[in-house]
């Protein structure tokens, strides 16, 4: 049956992506530094963009080599760090520019729920990443933090492929908006890049959802419940990423206003109006699913009933025509209908006529 | 059958609003102008209108033909543009009026959460416009959006037709209120009829949901369920443009005192209520059908009921009375009742009896 | 069947009261003064009361006789109109006090939701008046406006008859602290009065209820859940009368405090709190109609297992047997028991075991 | 059955409670003094005790004489006021007091919600007294009004019996706390004995609904429903006491600081602390019975589902076979089994061996 | 059957955990100090650690013997008490530091809701602390509490056996960043192992639901539901300690800003995020549990349809047919049929017939 692999699909994908879920580490030191998740790929590497309005140039190097290639008199300086498992480059990083290591433990660890904080000399956010190619294919989460400081933007990110190309063809264009401003614009246009994809993966669910609710309506079984509470389960661990989205994009707006440039904060505003309508459609989708549970449980409790009626039906017409048969089929000496000349054929008739009786009484009932 | 065909027109009207709701721009760069609604007519063109307590000018020209007609003299200005795709003739407006970018993107993106933006130049709403002609009819979402700078009104709707007529009718009438009062007030009288229609749409969708729940109770089948699962869907998308309506009018309040008179202001006041009323409605609404669902789901268990009752009673008075004349018809030699001479009858006397004793205890449990 | 009828009066009442809703005004200019009900008696007219200490006159007058009749050095003037029909009187009035286009206007449209508003000359508030002579009454609903403008109270009333008779008796007598007191302990009084009539209210629909939970558990039907479904559409409408009614009297605590002398205010709170009070019970009701419910639910699957008991119960005696008849009955040529002497009472004998038997599993099964 | 006649109880119980509701005084001038409980006992009479830290005086004494035992030099004077229905000697205690008359119509009315007031001369509270003596007892709710005013406490209760017996006893002891510190410590050890009989109830009713749970997982029935619906509704009019106490005993601390001395203060908080973990505690009970529904409704089904297991246990084996036996018991002429020698008893192996492969089966299916 | 174990386990776990809760001290003075737990040990010890940067003791000595091995000239003490049921020893505490005695009353009362209070003196908090070796094995919860002042913390466990073991490892490191810093340091390193521990917790409350859908998925019954009713239970027991939390940990920053000093205050922020984030996938789990609960009801209704099915595709298969074999065993004289040469066969080839035609039926059903 097709439905049954599709929720072995279903299934699978879960998995996927619950395993990196428990991971935690207990019995650490505080803002101790580990990487909590799967590495993902060989090697750290960072991709290095410096850009003004006349010039860019896009370099790809290794972590170690971060120092002699900055050259801080430009305009902006977007350092891209692709892979975390490699902690002491990271601590080194953190040295060079003064980073907290609460900062650096959060950027570890990937089960970090989405957050925002301004210390004095640079601003930190930390958001998921999510995206989902197809209805069909799993949605896969990866963490994304931003460091600001001053005019450098420093990105890390768990493995190679992002959402970030738009904006890295943009800036090969010198006549884009974007080379004319600052880090801070670089920055909104990163979280835009992020936040964008969450309504390409809100579309993808939502076609599930009304998949769903198709199979719910036409042939309700046990698969679609089981994928019904897979997909609420997905969307559960979902919101947890999508909900603190609202106060991290809030937080530029309140608490960053030194950092932020007037030119850039309706933009930001902007973005978080974005969030709030992620938000406000996955509120929707949730009421949804609940409501394909109520067509299943309709539907599954109309088959039942079907069943009954065939039940009913067939005993009601067949049950007092067997008791007459066998009245007719006593054994008693004297039994005047028997030796009727057509007796048997006036009971026959007899219950021909009844089954016709039935029939109408059923097709009032509407029944049949 | 009727319910079915009601269904299907339904699950139509359902899908022509759907449809609008997939298109979104990724991976474009942000505060790019793309429309991205359907094109609905042919020509983008303006309706001007430019009064005063003397006298009032109504033309409709094209857009490229707008600054030549412009006489910035008159006391108040209505720009109303009517279609939103040719992008080209947007951004010279945009120029000319010193529009913000974003708020061009938020003209054009209908799919725009409704707000209110209070810049320096102007203030910027944008709403949804639902028209409802009957019940039966399908709900007809547009957007419209509002920018007043100084003595202007901008408005943009995607097609030809609006609410707006009863506001152009009186204005024609020079010992109208609305001829005394400023641009303002021609915004106030806008949104209110906006939302006077909001009111009639709640009209219609009470009248469904009332016909739904005489169908839940008189005559439940799947359709009603379907039935009532489409009309909580639309019911949830129509909350949508319904909810942040609140705040968009509220802000006209909180936000922009300098740029309503203190005149205008109790009427923003009095639209404030009526959003509130229709939220309240839908909220109502929202209440009424979970339950007709549990009206529903009684007629249902309360049908089934019945089937089970008539399978008991068929049941409970022939088998027993089959088993009966099944003992008569064993052939064992000796059975002293069948050489009786009126065995027969006292047999059949005796199942007569049987059977109106069963009618009576089935009656007496109220299951006849 | 009573409990048919009994549901019959229950939509005949809630009919009588929904007819009242659809009224909107769309399509008409705001604060078009256009009255939202229906006409329920012939006149406007004035029951003039002004009294001090000393003194006190009660006049009926028509509403064109007010001026002439107005004597303001009098220390409380109350002018309670009754009907709200006949605009172009009621615009006089208007001028006459000075009220603003928009107070007008909510006075005249009988769906205006509950609120209270401080303007520089009068603050006004308006609510729903609403009575239940018993528990099978329907619930009548009413739009009372109070203004108030300096030493004179304006109340405005659809009809004759309402719940101030109390209040109009008290002010006879001379020794009552109301005739001590200024306009705005007559105010108190009044909304006092309305609000009292909230917790009879709140008693019939408490017995009402309770009517409902009976029947659930003794006897129920589909009476017992349309009843249900019917009380909470009402109970629904009412909320809407109810729940802004905290807000209001709360303004007056809040936002009217030059207008409420220092002596009257602890009254006013003591109001706040009563409406409260009404607003828990309309909770505690919500709560427990949900409750009926469950309970209605429960008893309806009692009786289908009790049904499905009884069939379980003749089948489980008959169908084995009647198969034991059966295979007596075969006409196979050697069938030894056949032509035992006494093989039919043995066989007869051990029916009748197997049927104590199965009683006895009855029994302990607790099915019987 | 031990479960109805618990159910009876238990509606003995509630109704004994349900009773005091209804009494509202409509149609009565505000704050007229009316007792709208029923009268518990005979004769009003006072409490007065009066200490310092070296003496205490304890006095039975009547309403009328209180004024001669009143010396207003001791530290400490408590007024307890038992027995509520002697208006006029109430009304006397105001004047001599300063009560305001909303405070003595508080404390009159024995359906007040539980508030805190502040008034110049005096704080007022008025709370309910819940005891339940053991989980089968019924909840008794009694009103308990405090009224401190300088260095005398009032409290007015409607009967005779109280839980301040044990302050009463310390009291006595010249060594305790309480005899040192003034009026404020014993309004908040008075205070402390009525929350702290909370918890009592609170085990009383956890005890109930853990009664219910095993009643609904083991014996199921009609009654196990009833009860929980009578619980669940009893704890609706408890939560009517207990969640106004949040505010109540948080006002002591926001609004009654030069009222209360520092050193009292803490104790307030930590009583406040107490009321949030009685409310919390009735959250969980509301979860829980919730919790006990599904239980109960789940062992409704599944035995539903034992009683069709039987059914179809039984059908599907014999119905097959009484239809076997039905075919030989025909009265074709031509029928060659009949002759056969062994043909009976072939066809009763056939039929055991039909009755194990069934059985078999069902067993496969774990039905049996 | 190995469910039956579980839930059994379950219970047995469940019990011991409940046995604390009654204990309650009503009718006592309140403030006075009684221990509300179990005695969990002999003997009341205390560990001593005091450290700087240079060096570090740590010493078990007897409650009694604190005072002379107290060298307060140390950067930081910590006194770690272990076993709270000796009271006058905790009172010769309270003395020795000025413990407030309400303080010393939340130490001892095991069932105190977690909070966090500042004093003039100290900051207290008392907090519960969890434990749960694996998914099977019960959660054990026990209180500590927190006392900070000036360079000492005082720590409150009723037992021995903590989760502190790391941080004293880590103490004992010289390199640690533990030994360069404050006590407010301590005390967050102490509060992050008791929280950390909930992680711990929940992952295998995480197993535990996801061990539950398996079971509702796959074998359903009543053990699965009771076991889900229990889960349920125990996760609303761990709320009233969960949930607190937040608001312990937030106070800390909010109102603890002179004792905590601004490096050791990120770590904080720190830790209420991690509260937080247990607080959310206690909302997901109990999300996830009212999912399992929909899956097993629909596994059990679908069990009942299965019933169903068998028994109406027996019935229907076979009444029809017994009809017919009783007609033919009517005794009539003059029955055509019964003389033809093959009509026996003639009717067994239509019954074989009838048979293979509902087959096919019920496939093209699908119900088979």
């Amino acid at each position: 049956m097709p439905q049954k692999s599709a929720l072995k699909q279903f299934q699978k994908l879960f998995k996927t992506k619950r395993k990196k879920r428990p991971a935690h580490k207990v019995g650490l030191p505080p803002a101790a530094l580990v990487f909590t998740g799967d590495q993902k790929q060989e090697q750290v590497f960072i991709n290095l963009i410096t850009y003004d309005e006349a010039e860019i140039q896009e370099e790809r190097i290794e972590l170690r080599a971060l120092q002699k290639h900055l050259d801080l008199q430009k305009k902006v300086i977007w350092i891209d760090v692709v892979g975390l498992h490699d902690i002491t480059l990271l601590e080194e990083l953190g040295k060079l520019f003064g980073i907290h290591k609460l900062t650096l433990e959060d950027i570890l660890s990937v089960e970090q729920r989405p957050k925002m904080e301004v210390f004095d000399e640079y601003i930190f956010a930390t958001i998921k990443m999510i995206q989902c190619n197809s209805p069909e294919s799993p949605i896969m989460e990866e963490q994304v933090s931003f460091l600001m400081e001053k005019n450098i933007l420093i990105t890390f990110q768990e493995k190679e492929g992002d959402v970030f190309q738009f904006v890295r063809d943009r800036l090969l264009d010198p006549k884009r908006a974007i080379r004319q401003r600052g880090t801070d614009y670089l920055l909104y246009a990163l979280l835009d890049a992020v936040i964008d994809n969450y309504f390409t993966v809100m579309e993808h669910i939502g076609e599930r959802i009304e998949n769903l609710e198709q199979q719910a309506m036409l042939e309700p079984g046990n698969e679609t419940l089981n994928a019904l509470y897979l997909q609420r389960k997905e969307m559960m661990d979902l919101r947890r990423s999508v909900y603190p989205l609202r106060e991290v994009i809030g937080s530029f707006d309140k608490y960053a206003e030194h950092k932020i440039s007037p030119e850039v904060r309706p933009f930001i505003r902007d973005l978080y109006e974005n969030t709030i309508q992620v938000i406000e459609t996955m509120e929707v989708f949730r009421d949804m699913s609940s409501g394909v549970l109520d067509l299943y449980m309709n539907s599954l409790s109309n088959r039942m009933n079907n069943v009954m009626k065939v039940l009913t039906i067939i005993s009601t017409i067949f049950i007092p025509l067997s008791f007459v048969a066998g009245v007719y089929g006593m054994n008693f000496e004297y039994m005047p209908e028997l030796t009727m000349r057509y007796g048997y054929f006036y009971v026959l008739g007899a219950m021909g006529v009844a089954i016709v009786g039935m029939l109408g009484f059923f097709r009032w009932k509407k029944w049949i």
